[in-house]
């Protein structure tokens, strides 16, 4: 006889709803790397994030419900960093280091809330807006991108019965197993879990990052959700984003400001953090422009992490431009995570095994790999290719190039004027799955 | 935060085994229809039932640890039919008929407890042997299969993690759900489980059948488990075994009355049950031999169940046989039941779909497809060939010959003799793979 937990089942009745995020922790180590960081160099500037679905067929307005988005939304607002996660916070080592986050950051983490949004629907999309103080708006980006992620999943989901769901998860964690199989068979394979913000939700990332660890022990190095790698014991993995270049380039007064941006962004890295945190994001406003003028300190730093080129090209310039530099590329590190999958992580390995260090970032297609497991046959569960980026700093607009038009983000008047002063060079447009 | 139910974990502190056997309904019923016929005709009848395991290269007694098994077995004893269960075989209808079994049969297994048995090892098999009353050894078969199996299974995942056993499940859950999705493409598939024997574990069958209800919906008409019939509200299958001509031959005192002794079987059992139930099993002696000599008669019956020829080559024999009677086969039934799996299902269906009707009995290949699922690698969750069998009748030695030499039980000298009255024609050895 099944004995049924009669206290549990009368607590589930009172749920006004399942929330998505519950720990602001579940977000991306490296958001608190550049807050931190932000809240020094520009404490007053205003940033505005906007989140942008590339994958217009998909009108997610028509989907997700406003109430049950609002809902959520307003949840997380709710929502502050617990004390235990604050002391671990402080009294982890991060890449290992000790005491990364200062004193007066986790005080001000301790008192933070997320800030208010701005949600209206034009032609079948949510326009979903941030506005404020950048460190405030900056961390939205996670939280946003996984709420509206996983309402469409559950939205996908709503009519399947116990059976239903029953396969439809066997069936991604078989398919996943499959690919963790092909995977080790790398023996010198680096990897991590970059799956926060695309993920199905929050239970399967958990799984798939308890499959990587299980699957492929010490060749999963950890994830870049910081909960997570609190809650399994891995490390918490990332740098920086192009948040950073984006708005120090939107606050220049000039062309010239604008160009020297990119490296102005990494000396201030520089001064705040060192060693394996000192990874180049080179494809703000595209690979070969950054390279070009590029200066010869950067070939101090630990490595790049290319992220719109197809990543053999994009890893082959980077090491002919440290070769120019006079330096080895085995010392180096190219860390990938633009739409890695199996077939496209085992291909560059081979490219590039013995002739540098590589780290493969995992998003969307380690935590949001459904296709074809829906036994009721939808398309619900495909993933979009969904972001939330900063489109202006204190009124000034923000512009993405990328190495792929199809990623660029910014009025086109204005990403014209940037591309006149960074070029054209390199930049080739292909089909942005996810 | 996760409420632990302390209750059922303290419950659970107590727990000498966890059962394989928890009730006497989890037992095939055709088990349960002999058993009413032989308490009538063969009331002092005593039978030996014997475990022999075809895949010799699996030391079953290595694998399965002695004091497990005979605990599981000394449980099984202690099983009896509950009250709610003989109110349900009493008051439900099987094959469209009402009371079934009669209220002398109900009161009898109200009584009833399995057994004793007579454990031993042999060169790394166990020699497992029921002997006593017909009607009393002959329940033994399906809980000695499935306790056996089970124990294999269990000892195959011990050393295994949660994850590994959540990676196992699920790769086991989209294998049958493809197997599903091919199936459903025939539209006059009936089929029905008959898995019980040779399962992976009672809930992993109880899994399978809801699979078939949800994914087959009408196409799927029952399960031989009478348990998971009552549980899961579908229809009890099944008729007949080779235990009944197979001792019927036994107790013959000459050649004459061996050769008869497969018609004189189907004559009782003719007098016992009627309508859906008149299917005669051809092959315990031989199928070209059976048909050879089949009475008229036998062409009013609903069908036949082929169980051991290829099934296309079985099923030409048959509608031979029935157009030779002046039957047209359009109106007739055949059940196959050996070995089955999709692909077969597939290839029978379409080679006779239009000229008989057709009904599957998909066992092994059903409740027990575990084949690759291991990520651990392993090989003890591969399907073995085991089966439970008459071995002897008042002390006179049982012979099935079967059409495939391979599945052929007795002792040599004895299956010459039986071969010498029913002759070679049609037997074609093939391997044994389930």
């Amino acid at each position: 006889m099944v004995m049924t937990d009669i206290a549990t089942r009368v607590w589930n009745h009172g749920w006004r709803l399942d929330p998505v995020v519950r720990s602001l922790l579940d977000t991306d180590f490296y958001k608190l790397l550049m807050v931190q960081m932000i809240r020094e160099v520009h404490p007053d500037v205003r940033a505005t994030f906007a989140v942008i679905n590339r994958s217009k067929s998909v009108r997610l307005a028509e989907v997700i419900d406003e109430g049950e988005l609002r809902a959520q939304l307003d949840h997380a607002r709710t929502v502050g960093f617990s004390k235990q996660e604050l002391i671990w916070l402080a009294g982890n080592s991060f890449y290992g280091v000790e005491r990364m986050f200062a004193p007066g950051f986790i005080d001000w983490l301790s008192r933070f809330r997320l800030p208010d949004y701005e949600l209206s629907v034009r032609d079948g999309q949510y326009e979903l807006h941030f506005d404020g103080p950048w460190a405030e708006t900056s961390l939205w980006e996670i939280p946003a991108l996984a709420i509206l992620n996983e309402l469409r999943a559950r939205a996908a989901l709503r009519d399947h019965g116990r059976f239903a769901l029953d396969v439809t998860y066997a069936r991604a964690k078989a398919r996943l197993w499959d690919k963790v199989e092909r995977l080790r068979t790398l023996p010198d394979l680096v990897l991590s879990d970059f799956g926060t913000r695309r993920r199905h939700g929050f239970l399967w990332q958990r799984w798939c990052v308890e499959a990587l660890q299980e699957g492929l022990g010490s060749r999963f190095v950890g994830t870049s959700n910081v909960l997570l790698a609190m809650q399994a014991g891995v490390e918490a993995i990332g740098t920086n984003a192009h948040e950073l270049p984006m708005v120090e380039a939107a606050l220049s007064d000039d062309d010239a400001g604008i160009a020297a941006a990119p490296y102005r962004v990494l000396e201030e890295w520089r001064r705040h953090y060192g060693g394996n945190l000192l990874i180049a994001l080179p494809d703000a406003f595209g690979t070969t422009a950054f390279l070009r003028n590029a200066p010869h300190w950067l070939a101090d730093w630990t490595g790049f992490r290319p992220d719109s080129m197809p990543p053999i090209e994009g890893g082959e310039q980077i090491l002919r431009w440290w070769q120019e530099q006079g330096v080895d590329p085995r010392s180096k590190l190219l860390i990938f995570s633009d739409g890695m999958d199996v077939d496209s992580i085992l291909k560059t390995y081979q490219h590039f095994h013995g002739r540098v260090r590589m780290s493969f970032g995992w998003g969307t297609n380690l935590t949001n790999d459904f296709r074809g497991c829906d036994p009721l046959g939808g398309e619900g569960l495909e993933p979009i290719s969904l972001v939330c980026k900063v489109i202006s700093a204190n009124g000034r607009p923000a512009v993405k190039l990328s190495d792929n038009p199809a990623k660029a983000t910014g009025d086109p008047s204005d990403i014209a004027r940037y591309l006149r002063i960074f070029g054209e060079g390199g930049r080739v447009a292909s089909p942005v799955a996810v």
